[in-house]
């Protein structure tokens, strides 16, 4: 009965559009509507077809089981991560798609290596704190590396505090998340820049290490892992991430004791580039056969967990809006490529890779759009659409059928790292966006494990990409 | 940057909708927008403020923690439920409202005994399978109960089968959950009729018992317990739930062998009704005190588990709300009343002995509206009215002050359980709706427990109901 109820409300909504006045196209700030209602009804009863089947039949969630249960963690150059490559091509192989292939990528090494710890040496004695190397990071050596700290929240204080108080020391980045955010992955980004910049900008003040709080949404033990890079001749100096008790606590301890030394031990290192693969299948377009609609997500994974918000959902959910194209015998005008990105965690080989292969085609292959799935496989939201206004007008145009299944806005935002690098080629960048609340709770920890994916939330997700991929085919972008 | 951008946009919207022709007030069915936009961006502005105090400094996290760990299960009529009146009454207490108080409400009483279980006995052998009694079921006695099973999926395919066919069998209800509904709670209303009423049906054409097949969205181990009410010179038969897994097992088995029996052992008991309470604070208003906001949710909870997301975070949630008017100094014109009722799960007694009294001062009191939180700790997405369209387009009107945060709609529906019987006084019903697709793997189970609430989703609920509170308070309804 509400299907019926949305249905006709949509019918009466479209057909009043179809009578205002079109002054529409001469404004790009304006939601561009078609004035027929009738082939929107038609998608609404469709995209109705692609929910229902997903939510009864959809393969996305039995496939992740298999990717993080079965393959589990799948960091670059491992060879978890080739497994991973293997399985999803012969997936696709399964689906009888019109292509499958993989394409070589030069990808970055690094080990984490064993027995990584860390403790507080304050008058009282030793206090353990779990820490883990961040991605990149230079290791301590079996002696581990014992000194100071001197504790900052941001990068900007390192200038103020100056040689004479950081050379010698360990650098501790105390900036937590800011949880008045809504928006998690803002919080996220804002909070971030010391694990990416802060060994290089506190080595050139001399400091001998970092330990940097854990860019998570919550208070507990566990440390988060990610990506940290050196800058050019600048001493590399090792890399950590503590847990945000962990911090707190190093925090208290350096007001009862500033004298207290940090010890951490650390066994990583960077190794010399191999190769590994982006895994690709297409269906191609009966119209437009080289215009593509990318949708994809990253088949690595940090090497602490299974990689399953991140980004196993994604991949499994690209994988679902192709099946349902299979589901639903649909010859697509252009043609749809699932893209399964190598490397995105550290990186973006995958994602540069794939772009440089755009571009070296793009006099005779459009690449329209591409659509990304990697902020966790949550109940949807919205869409961030990282293009012109009027790409983001032409993706909330078509927010009434998709608000019955919980996604109500497309903005302006970032829409994935995979496929940013197509922004060379002009292409329209689209992030699905489910909720953030509860992402940077497990977020590149041991934590990001299968059963912490909700079967509905993964499923609700692949339809609505499908949903969107379908209507950017049949009316473009 | 983000909230800067979006009060501007709000204040251009807002102008924008001034400058339109004033029709709206002929046609309820169009929303109305006020015609000056200051007071919605000072509304603006101070709603942020309520959300990031919520998120920072609420108190509803740890006191649901409390509530959950420290006390636990709060089935009515329990040592536990009174301790639960009693916690939460001298919490109220702390937060020197204007008036505390507890209503006296005379509850049924009901008691699982120990020592529930059931198997298949088939030509194989014997198979256990998760059950628990349905709340309000008399139970097996210490013999149990063993017989032959027919399964139907609905009421309706009762009157087809017969007499003959149902006369001294357990009737097998395995009526599962409509997994491509969006909303869950759809699913679960149209689902749940085998529980409430299934045993009196069955009993009426001779059956000895029923098993009815757990109200859940996902396949697993867990029975889900519930309500189920027995009808007046109906013989009164024992009534079970089974876990979902143990309902298809079930099912396959019946198929193999159509003259397998069912055991089941149940000690539960009805006993005579007993004595508990209401819990209930206010802020009195300054300008109509006599015009009341009632916001809750209900302290009872099933006997099984912690009852963290049912409602233990509701009840958390409704005195948020009133913690944040005393935080901001808020001195209310209308009263500002939080009520926790006692025994919504079975028999809502709470709730009717509450509307009880609002009939006998409705002359004197007017309950303008009340709004509960029932649906889960989860993260929020809108507001179901139970009232008229005026109403429903009164709260929809201020949704551009909630998009921000992730609330987005305000629909015709079921407000909650509690405080439906005050539609008898014509209150504006509010519900309270966060996303619901994690809700029924978990509802009315051993695993509603705290770790299964999120801090973050939680606070942004209690924040959104203050928001709706502030604004119901400033503006009428």
């Amino acid at each position: 009965m509400k299907k019926l109820f949305f249905l006709l409300s949509w019918l009466v909504f479209a057909t009043c559009q179809a009578q205002q006045p079109t002054k529409q196209a001469e404004n790009s700030g304006i939601v561009t509507v078609a004035t027929n209602p009738l082939p929107f009804l038609q998608d609404s009863l469709f995209i109705s077809q692609l929910y229902q089947q997903t939510l009864l039949e959809g393969k996305c969630y039995e496939n992740l089981r298999y990717l993080c249960t079965k393959i589990g963690a799948r960091f670059t150059a491992t060879p978890q991560a080739e497994q991973a490559v293997r399985w999803t091509k012969s997936l696709l192989d399964s689906m009888l798609l019109d292509s499958v292939w993989l394409q070589l990528v030069q990808v970055p090494q690094w080990k984490r290596g064993k027995a990584e710890k860390a403790h507080l040496v304050s008058k009282k004695g030793k206090i353990a704190v779990p820490i883990c190397a961040l991605g990149g990071s230079v290791g301590t050596g079996a002696k581990g590396l014992q000194a100071g700290v001197i504790e900052v929240k941001k990068i900007e204080e390192l200038a103020v505090l100056g040689e004479e108080k950081i050379k010698g020391k360990i650098v501790f980045f105390n900036q937590a998340l800011n949880v008045t955010y809504f928006d998690t992955f803002e919080a996220y980004g804002e909070a971030g820049k010391p694990r990416r910049n802060g060994a290089s900008e506190a080595a050139k003040l001399g400091a001998v290490g970092v330990v940097v709080r854990s860019l998570a949404s919550n208070l507990d033990d566990l440390p988060h892992t990610g990506s940290m890079t050196y800058q050019l001749n600048v001493r590399q100096i090792p890399a950590v991430a503590i847990s945000t008790n962990g911090a707190e606590l190093l925090s208290k301890q350096l007001v009862a004791d500033p004298t207290l030394q940090f010890f951490m031990q650390t066994n990583c290192q960077r190794l010399a580039d191999t190769t590994s693969h982006n895994v690709i299948g297409e269906i191609r377009g009966t119209e437009k056969p080289n215009e593509i609609i990318v949708v994809g997500g990253h088949l690595d994974s940090w090497d602490l967990a299974q990689g399953a918000h991140d980004d196993g959902a994604g991949c499994m959910q690209a994988v679902e809006v192709l099946q349902l194209f299979k589901k639903f015998n649909i010859r697509p005008r252009r043609t749809i490529r699932v893209i399964l990105y190598m490397n995105e965690e550290f990186g973006n080989r995958g994602g540069i890779t794939y772009s440089q292969y755009a571009e070296q085609v793009q006099n005779s292959v459009k690449h329209l759009a591409a659509l990304e799935s990697d902020r966790g496989g949550f109940t949807p939201r919205g869409f961030n659409v990282d293009a012109t206004p009027d790409k983001v007008q032409a993706v909330a145009q078509w927010l009434p059928l998709l608000k019955p299944y919980g996604i109500y806005f497309a903005q302006k935002g970032g829409a994935g790292v995979d496929i940013t690098p197509l922004k060379v080629v002009g292409t329209t960048l689209i992030g699905y966006v489910p909720d953030s609340q509860r992402y940077f709770d497990l977020h590149h920890t041991t934590q990001d494990t299968f059963d912490k994916v909700n079967q509905r939330e993964l499923k609700l997700g692949a339809a609505g990409m499908a949903a969107l991929v379908y209507l950017i085919d049949k009316y473009g972008i």
